[in-house]
């Protein structure tokens, strides 16, 4: 039986099935007499907790490292909040509940206030309350559910849904993958098994109900699909392509120094996405030249108020001084599923269609203004490039590059120094902008084509809705008609065209791409020596497109 | 000065204002011995409450139709509601309050509770609930806010909001129009000024801070323009244009019987938009022949559960019937802004971009056989086309018409009649679907544009989004590249092409449209006369095109 899935983490994997069980465990509930004893009790359990969660933030720091491990320290704070221990120690004394009742009353009390919030990231610590109030009870009623660490050979895991604490957990030494009912390609399990290279498949509804304890299955991260009890074609198939994916890691690294060149000479470039200066290690280590996409915005979604310029300044200089070729830094691009909640952007109806990106940038015009003087100020440290992002119309374009001007201007008048050699560039994200690209591209030096956005607008799909996700797909006829449209209206303008979206990793497209002409493909640091083999692999003179 | 806001109804007036005074009125709050006394007080001003609403009930009747005035039904059955009169009793006897300061403790809760539901319909009876608050309490308190009612010389109102009540109350002979702070341009006040032909402008941050009960205003709903204390060049002009609206509505009329022919003979198909049966005699008499796009999803909207095969027959049949020309019925379009609570669609990060139209028929096959079932069936009283919305991919329209051609053999076996003449067509509202329009023309024998989500999609903008409004811009040359490409497929194919959206009635776009070769236009039924005027007066020879 073959199922489908959304694929979380790319790999395959093949393996027995080790089932993490519902639970249906019955919370004890009874009253108590002694309701000192009881609140001692929840004491004992709250240090017991505390202790558990600093040991698995030692694992996770080590594991996937710290950004990650904060989750147990949010857990530590959680478990200490003040707000808990009185709804619970209230429900002990005045009702008289014993303490694993009172807990679980008092949390879901609160994971009730956080979920009514109108903060996506308050709302989210209601699933952190939940782990914690499961913690707490599985210690006061000594009825753990069988713990995933306890893992110990290898197996390929499926859950309803794992908490973060499970993942973490797990013996990553046994587990090849996992699968889950819930979740989608952005859950904090998804996000966290492409961080430990685990494949993983989410959102597969009823897989449960499918499978018992002696299945195999194979799953492929890549395609989301699913495979129950394979046939014995689909086991060496699988296999095979398993041991191809080993070898075919092990022989990119031969690529290292080569160039991106096709056979018939044409060079390409490829450069890195990256969030952050930690990220230029793994850049330099695949051997990228340059930055293609320095998305901005993580600075700002790090901490609980606006970076300062000073700080944006140290990140833009550092990434810059460390790269040998040009850096292009995309400006704030908040909005949509990225939201700054310091911010107060009203929740809207589609965010994806709302205030976001460039609109909230024009908009806010003096915070604006402090990323563009950091990033002018930065500028003399090598070669930069500022990318503005959802662009939709002519107005906002030249709006964006007055303020960039203006700013300028203003730095130069402060005496402050800044490059004469700045490239300005836009992302071709929205329909619009690709379909009045002859016009957008007068006013820029370069385009990069942002294909997951393109194709949601596109297709009108937020790629995010597991209901729909299989009418996203940036091989969609339109959507690559749209790129050629914007890759031919950059060069009649004598202006390079880039593409940053995932697509420009997806090499199965990569000869469409340089059968359009495309001159740079800015991926993720782990895929830039793939692109390169499959770049020296093609003959652009043999390239038929058929749009 | 002049403010933007969001024309909510067109139209211009000009007038003094009326401030509806915001409620700084204070509970009062106090302990009552006689806590029999005081339910009693509360039970009768629930009688008086309910007989005022029937009186507002029938006001709505004769004067906006029964559509608007269920709302007071509504609120005559949460007047009459036992968790209300179970919470205040319970606070009045409990906690020994005055009823007024019981009512608005119950209500806070109630509304509360409704705000917090998963379910935009029940959502919205919090507002309800805040109504009818207020309803008792002025009749507890005998504190009545000033009745619009009251108003008895011809003003143009101002308010933070005006309430559903509010707006039937008003005195409609003396409100030349409203302007609110708050409410979008599908909000239930914005809606039934429509309804009302009474300009409007809604989302007009701050206004009350910037008039007194002094200000002369002029306000445009079709701009959203509102002039406050004009200058007597504005007085002129405007008074002018609305002298203007008024000769150019009765010269209208006489081009009742007149052909939809430019001034070089070409002829245009106007059609009608409608939403049911019942809108019939509005497009009758505005000489409309046939129907270009009929909503069907108001039959699903009406009630509380699935129409009925049965019932869906007895509305298309009666269209048909009904019409000398075609009739085109798009099929279920829900989601989006469109909710069908009793579909339990769960809720979207972004609805726009999410399971909507024909990608809830495709999945939901059953219920969509229904619908084709009960158009198949009224095929035979006149001419249909069958219209599929949403489309953004071929393999989605091939399976439409997969289902209705498998539909069509089933009912042909059951020996029941079916036209051999019904078209097939589908809207074009993604970007895909106007990119791809010439592999999508071999399928159906028809396209039409519905220019409101083309836009919305093209632009990525949410249009019902107030922050971002000023982006959403059907005149965009994005999005009029994309119409014309449709056109020009649509005709290489030979098939025929309309436009159902908006942009259909703004008559600045007419000369475009049939520069382009539009040859269907289909609008509101008011509209049909105007867009007959400005067809009548072009020249479709000296027309350029600068796209």
């Amino acid at each position: 039986m073959i199922l489908d899935g959304i694929g979380a983490s790319s790999g395959v994997a093949i393996g027995k099935v080790f089932i993490k069980q519902q639970n249906d465990f019955v919370l004890p509930t009874h009253k108590v007499t002694d309701t000192e004893a009881e609140i001692k009790r929840f004491n004992d359990a709250k240090e017991e907790a505390t202790l558990e969660l600093k040991v698995l933030y030692e694992k996770a720091l080590e594991e996937v490292g710290e950004e990650h491990a904060q989750i147990f320290d949010v857990h530590q704070m959680l478990i200490a909040d003040l707000d808990l221990h009185d709804q619970v120690v209230g429900i002990i004394t005045d009702e008289k509940y014993n303490a694993a009742y009172a807990v679980s009353e008092a949390s879901a009390i609160i994971a009730a206030m956080f979920e009514s919030m109108d903060d996506p990231y308050l709302q989210e610590r209601a699933a952190d309350i939940r782990d914690i109030s499961k913690r707490l009870i599985g210690i006061l009623t000594g009825e753990k559910e069988v713990s995933l660490a306890d893992i110990n050979e290898p197996v390929i895991l499926i859950a309803k849904d794992l908490f973060p604490s499970d993942t973490i957990q797990m013996n990553k030494q046994y587990v090849l993958g996992f699968i889950t009912e819930d979740g989608g390609k952005m859950s904090h399990s998804a996000i966290l098994a492409r961080t430990m290279q685990i494949p993983a498949v989410v959102g597969v509804k009823n897989i449960l109900t499918k499978l018992d304890k002696n299945s195999t299955i194979i799953i492929d991260g890549k395609s989301g699909k699913i495979y129950i009890n394979p046939t014995d074609e689909e086991l060496v198939y699988w296999k095979a392509k398993q041991e191809e994916d080993r070898n075919y890691k092990q022989k990119l690294q031969s690529l290292k120094g080569t160039a991106n060149k096709t056979v018939d000479g044409i060079e390409i470039e490829i450069n890195a996405n990256i969030g952050s200066p930690e990220d230029i290690e793994g850049v330099l280590a695949n051997d990228a030249k340059g930055i293609g996409l320095f998305r901005s915005e993580f600075l700002y979604m790090d901490g609980h108020a606006l970076p300062t310029e000073e700080a944006q300044y140290e990140a833009y200089k550092k990434v810059i001084e460390a790269m040998e070729d040009r850096v292009i830094i995309r400006t704030l691009d908040v909005g949509g599923d990225k939201e700054l909640h310091y911010l107060n952007i009203p929740k809207e109806e589609n965010p994806f269609l709302g205030y976001r990106a460039i609109r909230v940038c024009l908009d806010q015009v003096d915070m604006f203004k402090v990323q563009l003087r950091a990033l002018l100020r930065a500028s003399v440290y090598g070669k930069l490039g500022i990318m503005f992002p959802m662009i939709a119309t002519v107005e906002e374009i030249k709006e964006a590059k007055a303020l960039l001007e203006e700013t300028k201007r203003e730095l130069l008048a402060e005496g402050i120094a800044v490059s004469e050699d700045i490239e300005v560039g836009m992302m071709i994200e929205t329909p619009a902008a690709a379909l009045i690209s002859d016009v957008l591209a007068q006013e820029v030096d370069f385009f990069s084509i942002g294909t997951n956005d393109l194709t949601q607008y596109t297709l009108a799909v937020d790629r995010m809705n597991a209901k729909i996700a299989h009418l996203y797909n940036t091989h969609n006829l339109a959507v690559l008609r749209l790129i050629k449209m914007v890759v031919d209206n950059a060069h009649a303008a004598g202006i390079w065209v880039g593409i940053c979206g995932e697509a420009a990793a997806d090499t199965t497209l990569t000869e469409t791409f340089l059968g359009m002409g495309i001159d740079e493909l800015s991926v993720s640091a782990p895929s830039v020596l793939e692109v390169r083999k499959t770049i020296q692999q093609i003959d652009t003179s043999k390239i038929q497109l058929k749009l």
